[in-house]
């Protein structure tokens, strides 16, 4: 099964793809990233874009994209949220098999621990997928996370399709 | 001139068309609904579906849309910016024209008060537009709303654009 993780965002936006069917489950991972100097609709269309060709590249079966939760910063969140829109209507477009997952539910299906620190996270990640560094951005590290928990949970956690 | 305003939401999103060059301007309004029992990502894609629909039967030149604002309910105001951005993005795809207005230049626009009531606005909506009666939902009066006002401020606000 080929699983895109996807930690949204506006400015950037980590995605990763793992293949479960392999011992080396790391097909891809990386940022999509949208200049401050283009306007919300132009960037919009550019996360749009960029998904599309990751979709019609890698074909993942499934995508696992992690759950908005409440920011201090009301700006960002509706920033974020808007992006998330988008995100969440190019999967559903162009895969249609999409699961979310609360930050909470991603820590405990990588560390055990539902507050775990974002390293500890990180230090899974490597080790879960046999690389020898981090992934970078941290961006792309979620977004592996997420799909790490997707490929550990789905089986039990139908109530997480979106 | 043919202009589409929105009044974005995500479980109902306002629409109201007019056609400046005509006496009687008013061309179409209305509301998309989305039913709660569908998923996120399938009302995103109605909301794209519809909006799509329009643009297709009406040709607008330009979409203005509400700028969206704090509320109180933080998962309210990830809900319809989520749908903000889809709304944006098939805005931007099938027009490209796209200026966004405060709740306050709208008012101010409308009524020359910032500070106006609702019904003011409304009242001033049917007034402008020469309406038997203030158009329904609220949504669609406030769409129609939008639109009056990019009729009446754009020469001057290009800050406007989105």
């Amino acid at each position: 099964m080929i699983i895109l993780g996807i930690d949204p965002g506006y400015a950037i936006i980590g995605y990763g793809i793992i293949d479960t069917s392999k011992t080396n489950m790391v097909i891809d991972y990386g940022a999509i990233t949208t200049p401050k100097e283009d306007s919300l609709a132009i960037r919009l269309q550019s996360i749009e874009n960029s998904l599309k060709f990751l979709f019609e590249k890698f074909k993942p079966d499934v995508v696992a994209i992690e759950e908005l939760f409440y920011f201090k910063n009301q700006k960002t969140v509706i920033q974020v949220a808007q992006a998330r829109g988008v995100i969440v209507l190019a999967c559903q477009k162009y895969c249609g098999n999409i699961y979310e997952y609360t930050p909470l539910q991603i820590k405990q299906a990588l560390t055990g621990q539902g507050r775990a620190e974002k390293a500890q996270v990180q230090y899974m990640v490597k080790a879960i997928l046999g690389l020898n560094s981090i992934p970078k951005p941290d961006d792309a590290a979620d977004a592996l996370a997420v799909a790490i928990c997707h490929s550990q949970t789905s089986s039990i956690l139908n109530q997480n399709k979106l």
